[in-house]
Formats: structure tokens, sequence, C-alpha cells
């Protein structure tokens, strides 16, 4: 369902043209400092920054916080924050609405909704709703502290010169895939828990979530099947829990080991493309060729790190709560 | 927790070297038929079949039904299957209580449950707990029908050659990871549930609680990463859904789309290996070889793919019956 | 936590002199029609129509669909509705805030939330966010139809001249408690799960959410308790399970039986009363008292039986998804 | 479903004449000492003391730690303890198979399993799982030290006198139902979460799970719906929450404030007497007059105080560990 969390919960609402989209924190401590102003630098890192290769669309992406917030504080209460949207154009989806659009979720949720989804812009399912993640991703980083969370774009189409990646996509009127990082520093060993609450079960979870995520790997994941157990076990040098190597990206038997915790995932190319694409018309039954006009990003990718970071916050900040290391009241 | 699943329930449990393990499942349907012999093929499968490279613990792994089963069928009531551990020889364990292996999660289980945990040949956290989940797999595969799960292992240390590849690092007293492919046919559209629901995170949910397990990736997963949003998009063939490729691995908007679910996952090296490695004493604080001479898999691999296909059964399984596809009564 | 319910799923926002109060329901299946006009009587009722006794405070209740409705119908997304706070007027607050108001939430919020949160007019442990439940209840009821949920009040201060109890309770400043009674017609047996999803379970822990609710009931209830055997057993008629009486109130085993489903709550009498009280002021931690003359309910059970129908029906609603008797996407 | 909590969970499971009935504990703290002779007395209270009314059956009710347990302490994995089914005698049921017995949930249980549900001794649906519950709330009362939790009965038939009351209805061939008084004392402020999982709904959740459970009512209960708000309102004395009454029965907006929380529940009479009802024998659709001449309570009540101090207990050691109230390790 649209929940995350068992302690520490995320509620994630609306669509890309409706009025709004939104999140629901219920479990955030009591006390916590919450201006709009902590929200700009994750808002503005999603929004891609006006990059080549990002959209045009610009929302201010300004949070209102409607409930669960009292003198710049948290109050114990559900936190519901809102984003407007405001740059909304429907007119290119009229025409288009019975012709899903190749990799999107079009026709499962013709499928599964039976006609009734908003699929303007890709309604609930749009990369917009990511706005809603970053949000309480804010929330969440700003609990973790000390704990550092970070992530940046490794590669674009398999290259690290990224830009050059996105500028060939974008002149072939392509999309281009790319692989995103995510560290987390002085995380506290302890976190997670066996057997199905592994802190790569729940990170995995969140992060598949997220539109356009088809892969995750902790520490040396795929390569490590390549590998003998002699490369990958880390030694451990003291009794904290330090090792010389981190090929486990920071977690042993599902448990978080002290050690920085390390994982990738892939984003595939974004789904709409200027170039023509044949596809179906239901109503006539018959193939179609499909061009997207519209405001698309040519390399989601771009503007998936703060979004993976949101994701992997928000698990944390939840196990640390269940972990008894976060107080109810912030001090 | 030791918890998967909103309907159809999964619960873990046991120890190594404790009296047994066991699956405790909820909300299975009731007349379902289960008989000790549907488990045999599949526990089989687990145990390795004697291949070189498999751990010599011979268990019979007979299901015990204690609860939840009456005359050949499921009742409606909690099913609680035990599997009596035999072969057990915990000796090894007592010289090394306060030296963690290399990789296994001895360091994590001290800081977490403070030297509580039984740790006898791993405890809670040992592959010998994948019986458990073995059999729930069973059972879900049995509710899925007539859509069929199936995982093989594609690669061991990175060549198709497996066989090879486990000889090699069994002679080099070392061990070796391995890739497992899983999929599922027949499966229905409309399975999977926006916004945190997705089937990726699901199964990706499921299989990281897997020992051993540090990566998954969905269709073309990490390489699509490296490629265009035209090799990567899927086109409709008909009103069925049907597509002429499949990149997506049978999931939009995370969302079955009819298509066969394709994933593969990353199983790394066995931590357990017999050339001496080199860790901490914690009781002296000085640095210790350790050679571990027990009874070990050489590539956990060779034994991964249906303990994959359980934790995706059981996933499916759940789903299934979310969506109202599956009778409470089975005809 | 703020949320309930496994398959339709309610989490409520929201503080009484915040902005708003809301509902966001998850899971309701697609294609439900949804028109502000539904939520009118029901919204009427919640507000007590004017009586006596009931609070002057008056919001126009108009539910605001900010995502999962489009076109008049329910999408499959996350719905959110939320009614402004208008009537506002929090100056009575600012004096007290030290001084915890006998029978309210004052104190316990102190003590669990740190002074943080916000409990101008009770703040989210307000009658005020029953609004939101009943809008839940609006949209369950419509999911649960053809069953019919209705309650009433049968008595106020244990006088069925409910009138005169409450009038007699103004007259000497203060204020007084009541009884209600709900009923479920043409519920399917089978509903409910053992042994903690019991139809009481499920209905007692939505029940007592509500403010001022101190005991619940079934079928006979405590009466039972004085009872024989021979007097309460229902005898079965049909096949269809029809019985001659329904001393269980249409629930065995936890189940519905396919009979009327009754059962009765206790409401408090409100605990604001213009009457002197005396109190702690917590900064001088001297007695104090307190009279108040804010906007009051006398009885607050004339507003309750729409709500007890709303928590009732959005159990119900969930059970019927969950045992697979809802459409998924409505007809 | 079968299980209850979110951090200190149980799942129950078992018939009553199958090889044994259990709980699942999930979520306990490491190092708790567990020891069989723990148990022994609230087993033995559970049994009826062999008291008059209570039934003949003698299990001895020894719990076998089967995993989660090493060296007479909890492990931090999940607690499996079974309880032997050994005094089974089915043949009673053999004959009445199709002859749904009144008060029971005969019925509905063919109606929700479809004659697959094993009904030997009423199977799941059986006063035989109290057994599994009771074990989990000897558990519970261990970690909610020093908090203390004690139940009794008040009233048989209506009557204080209560052997009397058992031993009238003994004579006349029919059962009598109870009224359950609980008590917790030294219980911390601050537990429970608005709106949703208030004090009352988790603890009423918990305790109508227990077979024959019809009512629940907290501090003044029922009572208070017949009286004034200044009779209810309990005066703060202390800024610690004393207050002079406690009509609220420690809760104040769902929120434990302190002081002693007191709640009771009624008790139904026993369905089975053995005194002739008239039923319905479903093979032939005719009326058949059954007599119960099994192993039976006159007065299950007089067992039920036990069961209720479980089920409450198991609540409250949840809602201690999700304020981070109880440490990972137990000192």
């Amino acid at each position: 369902m649209n929940t995350l969390g068992r302690s520490f919960r995320l509620s994630i609402l609306g669509e890309s043209h409706g009025p709004c989209v939104g999140i629901l924190l219920d479990g955030c401590p009591a006390g916590l400092a919450l201006d709009p102003a902590d929200f700009a630098a994750d808002m503005e890192r999603r929004r891609g920054g006006g990059a080549p290769g990002t959209t045009p669309r610009r929302e201010d992406d300004l949070p209102i916080f409607q409930t669960g917030v009292h003198q710049g504080r948290s109050t114990g209460a559900p936190i519901l924050i809102l984003f407007e949207n405001k740059q909304v154009d429907s007119s290119a989806y009229e025409a288009v609405k019975s012709i899903p659009r190749p990799g999107h979720a079009d026709w499962v949720a013709l499928k599964k909704y039976g006609g009734f989804a908003d699929m303007r812009g890709s309604g609930h399912f749009s990369g917009r709703l990511t706005t809603a993640l970053v949000a309480a991703g804010v929330v969440a980083k700003k609990l973790l502290a000390p704990a550092r969370v970070s992530a940046r774009l490794l590669e674009a189409g398999g290259s690290p010169d990224i830009e050059r990646a996105v500028a060939e996509a974008m002149a072939a009127q392509d999309s281009v895939g790319g692989l995103v990082e995510c560290r987390v520093r002085d995380l506290p060993p302890g976190l997670g828990e066996p057997f199905f609450d592994s802190v790569e079960s729940l990170i995995a979870h969140a992060v598949f979530a997220i539109p356009a995520i088809k892969g995750i790997e902790f520490g040396d994941g795929f390569q490590a099947s390549r590998m003998r157990g002699s490369q990958v076990n880390d030694l451990l040098e003291d009794a904290d829990g330090r090792t010389a190597s981190n090929h486990a990206g920071g977690i042993n038997g599902g448990i978080s080991n002290g050690n920085e915790l390390v994982f990738r995932v892939a984003v595939k190319p974004t789904s709409s493309i200027r170039a023509a694409q044949l596809t179906l018309d239901l109503k006539t039954n018959q193939p179609a060729l499909l061009s997207m006009g519209g405001r698309h990003d040519a390399c989601i990718a771009l503007r998936a790190p703060v979004v993976v970071e949101a994701a992997a916050a928000a698990v944390l900040a939840d196990l640390l709560m269940l972990e008894g290391l976060l107080p109810r009241i912030m001090p």
C-alpha cells in the first residue's frame, strides 16, 4: 500500500496533475524543528537544478505544513506536508487516453483500476510523487543526525562522463539510464532485525518504490557473486566492529555493523522519449506510433540521488526508533 | 521482524543447533491438500543433492505438521511446520565464542543481543532456517498454480561453468559466489500496489531476508542503467498486455503486466572457508587466525534457487490473496 | 498510531485549531462514486443539528477531495479528504496552558509530548477529529451496501428521556453521558478472523479510538455475565444460520454469523463543564479553580451515533475486502 | 489474523485435539530469564485448580521451549513455546459433526472454512488456546515489572457469592457467566498513541480475542454513561498526575496517566451445557436435540482472570517497548 514503516511511518499521496502531492508522517518525535527553508536544498536537488536533461516543469515545491507542526516544531501528531501542483498541462494526455505509452504504467493501471485511474501526467505513478518522498527524507535525515546519508550519480549510460551521455541521448531524441550510489556514515551498529527485516530488505523495499529503479546491490553486490570468500570477507580490526575492508557494505546477517552503509541502485532510462515508438490503440486495436513531446527528463537518474537518500533515511529513522535509540521528545 | 506478508503471512523460527527450525503460516486458505511428500523434492534441492561444494550436513528434512492441517488438508487455522535438527555438532563453536568469524553475523549478534544469542552453527542467522522458508514456498507455489515459479543458477564465480568454478574454489580451500535467476510464468496482471508495495519492493524485501543475498535486479536491471529508453521500452502488441520484448521483467509501475516476471539475485561466497583468516579475539583483544573446518558449502549459491523461489512465491501468493484472486476455500 | 485497517486503511490527521482535519483512505476500490453531497447528512448528524446541548461551533464541514478522486469517482490511489477549520478561537487556551483541565488529555499530552503538542481546542485529541472519521464512514458505508449500519442514542444520564436529561445537566452547568447502540443488517457471515482479529476485537479497537468512549458490549454484553447458558445460547433455525434469538449480537467465535450485528457503547459526560472544578497550576504548583466557558457540548453522546457508525463501517469494509467479497473495481 | 502487537508480537497456534497449542513470541528482548517453573502458577490458575465448575480435563501444561531460549534466557530470536495436548477424547465430536452446537463457532466455521476446519473440541476456537495466551502473559508480565497486572473474578451470575452461583448452575445442568476486573499498578504514564492506538483500543482488541468475552469497560465504564461530568472528572492533585479519584481508570485521551489502570470484562456463560438444547441437523435439515456430556466448565469465568491478565500484559509490554522504555537487552 502507500505506507512504509513500523514506528516512523510515511504515507504518500497525490497525483501529478491533481491539486497536490503530499506526505503524511506518523510517529515523528515531538519537538523536532521544522521550517520550510529546511526543505529548499533537497527540493532543488530533486528538480535537477535546471541541468540539461531534466524536465522544464518548474514547481516551486514549497512545503505546506497542514498538520502536526506548531510554532516551528513537530507536535507528536501526524504531520501532513502538501506540495501544490501549479505547472499542470494535461492537454497532451486527453489525446492518448487509450494509447498506452511504452514503458509506462498506462496499461497496468487500466487493467488494475478499470479506467478510473487519473493518468494525467502518469497520475499517482508519476515521478512527481518523489517530491513528497524527498520531504519525508528531509525530516528523516534530521532525526538520523549525526548519521549522514548521501547519494550521488556515478554513471549515466554506463559512463562516468555523465553530461556527455545525457547530451548524446538528447541529441538522439532518446533517454538514458544511470547508476546511483548511496552511503550512510556514522550509523550505529545493531539496526535491522532477522529474519525478514534485514537492513537490506527494508532499504530495498523503500528504494524499489521509487519509479524507474530496477536494481539494488549492497556492498560488493553483484560483483560479490563473481568472487571468492577470501576476497569478500571483511576482517575485524577492533572491538568496535571496524573492519579493514567493507565488502559487506556495512551489513552482516542483515544487521548494521557500524561501518559505512553502501548500496547502489540502477535507474532505467526515462520511458518518455521524443523519438516515435510503436504501441497499440486500444480503441481500434490497431498499432499506433507515439512520440512524446511533453516535459520529460532525458535522464531521470540525474534527479534520483536525493530521492534514494530519502528512501534510505526514512527506513533508518524507523529502525533507530524501533531500537529505542531515538528520543520521543527531541532534545 | 520474523514475519512477512499481509494476508498470507509467514513467521520463521528456530536455530541451527536448537531442537528445530520451522515456519508458521497464517492466512492459508482452507482445503489445500498438504502431504509431507509434497515437500520432498524442494527439500532435496535445498540440501544440494550431495553435489560437490554443498555441506555434508544431512538432515532428513521431514516436515512435521503440528497445527493447521487435518486429514491431509489445511483447516484455515495457522499451520506450524517444524523440521527437527538431528545432525548437530556444536563442539566447534564452544572454542570460538569470543572470536567473531569473518563475514558472519557473530559480531553484530554480540552487539545486538549482548552475548545471549545462541550462535551455535550461526543460530537464528543460519542458512538452516531456509529449510523453513522452502516449506513456505511449497505451500505458496501450490496456491499460485497455474502460475509457475522457477529459479536456477546461471553462474558461479562469474562463469557459466559452475562445476569447475566450485571445484577450483574448493581446491583453494576457498568459497565462491553465484548468480541466480528466477522466472514466474502465467502470473496474472494487476498484482502489486503503488506506492510502497510494488512487486519489486515486496520481492526484494523477501529475497534479501535470505542469508548471503547482496543484490537483486528485475528485467534488464543494472544493464538498464547503461541503456537508452528506445532500447528498454517494451512495445505493447495486444490488448492482453503482451509485449515483444521483456526488458521490464514483467513489471510496470510496480505492477505485474502479465508477461513473465524475471529477476536475478547475487549470492555472495560462503563466509566460512578452510583457509586461515585473520580476526580478533574479543577476550584478549589480540588478532587471531581462524580456519573453519566445520561442515560448510563451498558455494552456497548451488542451493539458493529453491530458496529464492520460495521467497518469491510467498510474496506472490499474498498479492494474489490481497487482490481477491485466491478463494478462501480451495476448490 | 493514527492508522486503522489492513486493506481498507484510514489515517487520521489534524488538530482542532490548526488549518484542517482530514482523513487519508488507502485501498478504496476504484470507481466508487464520491460527491461532496454524499457527506452532508452525516456531517449534519455529527454537528448535532443545533440541538440543545451541542456545541455552538458551526463549521461548514465541506469535504475537500485533495487526491484519489477524479471526475467524481475514486481512482484507486489514496484519497485525502480535508475539512478546513474556520470557526477557531484559541484565546481561551492561552490562559490555561499550564493548568490541565480535569478529564482532558492536557496532562498526559504534556507528559508524552513535552509541551510541544498543539493543545489549542484539545488539538489532535479533540472531538473535531471525528469529522474526519465520519468522512471515512461515509465512504465505508457505500462500500458495505447492501449491508446497512445504523446507530442511535438509547439513553442520556441513564434515562431514555434524553432531552430532559440534557436540559437538567445544562441547568446545573454540568454535562451528562449517554448510551449508543449500533446495529448492522445484512452483513454476510464469515467475517472476522480467529484469534486476534475477531469482529469484536476489531470493532472495539476502532470504537475506543473515539474520544469519550469508555465501554463496549456485544449482544447481551454485560448482561450475559449475569445469565445462564440456557438463556444466552441462540438456537439455530435454518441452514443459513438464522437463530430465533440474538443474544450473541451476530457473532460466534469472533466471526459474523449472518444475524444482525449489535453492540452498545458507553459515552462518558463531556469533560468540559461550566461549573468550577479544582485542578493544579503547574507553574505555581498550587491548586487552581477552573470554569470552562468555551463552546462545549453538554452531552457529547448526542453527536456520537454517526461517529460510532463510521468506526464500525470502516472495520467491516476492511473485513469484506480481506474476505475477497469487495470488487477492486466497483461495478 | 493470529498475530497481535507491533514490536512485542504474539502469534497463537494450535487446536484443542491436535498435537499441541502454542505461542510464538517475536521481539522479546534478549537476556530475559525464562524457566518452565515460571509458568506453573499461572497455568494452575488457568486450569482452575480443580474448583467445582471447572473442566475435568487435566493437562500438565508444561511449556516446551522449542526456539529462542538458550541456557535459560531469551536469545532475541523468536520464542516458540508449545504445550502438548494429551488428554484428548474426540469421540463425542464425530457424532455431532453436522449438528452445530448452540452458542459455539460450529456453524460459522463451517461457513468460513467449508468443512475443512478441525472442530474436534472446538479446534482452533477452543478455550484450550488460552493456555498459549497465558504463556505469553507470563513473559509479558516479567517484562512489565515493576508494573503489576492482576485480575480477579468479581461476580458469577450477577452475584458476589460466586461459589453458590456456580453450584446452582451445575445443579440445573446449566452454566453461568461472570465479571472479571483487571488492575495494573505502577504503569508509567504516556503509554498509548492517538488516534487509533489508544490504550483502550489495544487492550480491548486483545481481550475480545479471548473466547466468551462479550463486553469491556474502563474506569467507570457503562456507569459513566449515566453520570454527570462533575462526578466523572478526576481532579489533578500533583504534578506527577496523581488524582483523588480514578473514574477514568488510569487513561485520558487514550494515554495512560500514571494512575492505576482499571477495566472490567463480561464473560458469557459456557455454551456447552448438559441440559438438552434444540439445534439443526444440517444433514437432514431437521431440528435435533443436543445435550453436551463432555468435559465442560459450568463457569468459564472462574478461569478467565489469568487469561485477561495475559492479554493486558502483552499489550502493555508492546507499548512499553514502542515508547523506548524497555531495554533490548535485559539487565
